[in-house]
């Protein structure tokens, strides 16, 4: 086909340091509190999507990691449905432009991380699928007017739309116009911050998140006291420490707001355990660590699953990587940094010999960029995947 | 000796429904909250106590299961010195009689089970120290009154003054004197409630209760929002389900309060955790067996460790113990109903094969009575341990 347009671009994954976990409204994914989060390299996790349209299209169409999958889920609907309208509110002004907005969608979407690896996924693709299709409909929309959009596909979707240090403040409008991402600060503000990923193993299929969130909403005696008091004080402190790159600070927030959703998700009914034995493990190794240094250089935070991602300043790198490199050098992932490994401090913390057999690998990450302009597309000039 | 006199009394364990966990005094053990126990039944769980007094005594000395030990520490020490203050006022008041308070104490006690099996042993000790010493000085106080000094030598033992369902109340003042524990319901209310113990192995030490209830009143920021308005609230609605001997409300607020008790602990700084993966096994099995029954029939609750206890009515004893039993059989203590477990129901529940492997014993036990007069005595004529 001649007449196909496309348009493709990247999204990053982001890993919440302060934590989304309750919505106010379940249809526009509104929170019960504002988070904060932390965007990784796109080197190692990101997903690729490429948007096109044609007036010869049949339909729209979704095709992720080589699949074809159902575009007709109200969340991917949602987006598309709110992208089409500004497109047309361009086309209505401007009678020169194609109508694009009446044309069907191709969406093609890779990402170059395994699902299994239990990183969120869905984060990165919702933000890749709504910065595509308005990189294609040539949207005059900022970052934030389109993580608006993207928070409709996946609440934390909306984060992923910049680089660095990102805020998703909640906003208290019932239409959720004033809920929406802002960067913080950007990826060269402190472009030392790294993250060490623990794909931790589970036989057990964890409690989807949207299910997990709402029914913390619903039977949490504690709930409410966390999105109340505790979050909006930890939001504000936790800004103030990134704007001062005060590690000590913003890992010790890091940490206690991790625990804190982890023991609201245990005060649900019935419990939610995200945590195993593993992740508690490496949670007393990083206080381990700490302890010995005297003061906070690594700091860990669990999502919605037993996965550790573990913080810190690449000017402490030969200590915690050391540290995790004693416990889990059996693991596969340290190939990237092989010869580093020879530098790596000598850890003379003593756990548990055997808890690298819990841990599947290693993903070594640092603070990465937003969305990024790619040569690469996904399409072919049949508008079907390449 | 000829001139030797002693008391003997046992005392029984309890397991708190509505957790105690924080101190607003650590040396008086005023506690941030009120709580509700229930008591179990000595056949399996008890401490006998002899106190001995002569004049012929060269010291204060106490042995334990049969090991001297120190009798200096300051909780022990508090206690005495609080009984012997009562005996005094009673010579004071009448010169007639002995006195008492001037002599050396001998304190032997054993318990009927092993301190290995991680139930707190210290709440049946302190409360059987406290009225065998009470019973023998013939203090005219009440159980109430002694479980205030029984509460000094630590706090859970004032509950193990009462039979049946106890509270203790916080009380309000400085010097603890409205710090107490009361009966909220007698043994013969509602004497059908049973409770089955899993011992759950595990590799590493706990954090003791002490240290770990003052890590969170120092550092969890749920903690507050737990004492002030979570608690109260159980406390009074538990206290309805007993008395209306509603095992559904009753059990749904001991599951609740011990997730949140679990909940605060995970949000201390550093987390404290005392649930481990076999535990959350047997959560999950407990919820899917009341999900079975369309109604609550059995409710665990967990102290400051990984054991569970489950609660149930002897109504439903073949379908809890048939649940507990088809996962459990393999494990030491259903000995005691080998009469009974042809009558189990078959449980069709499907959990993990494997999850006996992280329990070593099950205990089954149901409520019982307060400390009990025995014709047994643990001192010779010597004044020492038989």
């Amino acid at each position: 086909m001649s007449d196909i347009i496309s348009a493709t671009t990247t999204a990053p994954v982001n890993i919440a340091t302060l934590k989304y976990w309750g919505k106010r409204d379940t249809t526009l994914n509104l929170p019960t509190n504002s988070s904060i989060s932390v965007t990784l390299a796109q080197e190692d996790l990101r997903t690729l999507t490429t948007a096109a349209t044609s007036s010869k299209f049949a339909k729209d169409n979704l095709w992720l990691n080589g699949k074809e999958e159902c575009i007709k889920g109200e969340r991917t609907v949602a987006c598309l449905r709110d992208l089409r309208r500004l497109r047309r509110e361009m086309e209505d002004a401007d009678a020169s432009l194609p109508k694009l907005s009446e044309w069907p969608l191709h969406i093609v979407s890779e990402n170059n991380f395994p699902t299994a690896a239990g990183l969120a996924s869905s984060a990165a693709g919702f933000a890749a699928l709504v910065v595509a299709i308005a990189k294609l409909y040539q949207l005059p929309q900022s970052m934030s007017e389109l993580s608006k959009i993207a928070r409709k596909g996946s609440g934390s979707a909306c984060r992923s739309l910049f680089g660095g240090f990102v805020a998703w403040e909640m906003g208290s409008a019932h239409d959720g116009t004033d809920s929406k991402a802002v960067e913080v600060a950007p990826l060269v503000h402190w472009p030392t911050m790294k993250a060490a990923i623990l794909v931790v193993s589970d036989d057990k299929k964890d409690t989807p998140s949207t299910t997990g969130m709402q029914a913390t909403v619903a039977t949490s005696d504690l709930f409410e006291w966390r999105i109340k008091e505790v979050v909006p004080k930890r939001f504000e402190e936790m800004k103030c420490a990134i704007l001062a790159r005060d590690f000590a600070a913003f890992g010790k927030i890091t940490m206690k707001d991790s625990n804190s959703f982890h023991a609201v998700c245990l005060d649900s009914y019935p419990p939610i355990f995200y945590l195993n034995d593993t992740s508690k493990k490496i949670i007393k190794l990083i206080h381990a660590l700490n302890d010995q240094e005297g003061k906070i250089i690594a700091a860990y935070t669990f999502d919605a699953g037993p996965n550790a991602v573990i913080y810190y300043d690449e000017e402490n790198e030969n200590k915690v990587l050391g540290a995790i490199y004693k416990h889990f050098h059996q693991v596969s992932g340290w190939e990237k940094v092989a010869d580093k490994v020879s530098k790596f401090d000598d850890c003379t913390i003593s756990m548990d010999a055997d808890m690298h057999k819990g841990v599947r690998k290693v993903i070594l990450a640092q603070i990465g960029s937003g969305p990024q302009e790619t040569a690469e597309c996904l399409v072919n000039d049949q508008g079907l995947p390449k």
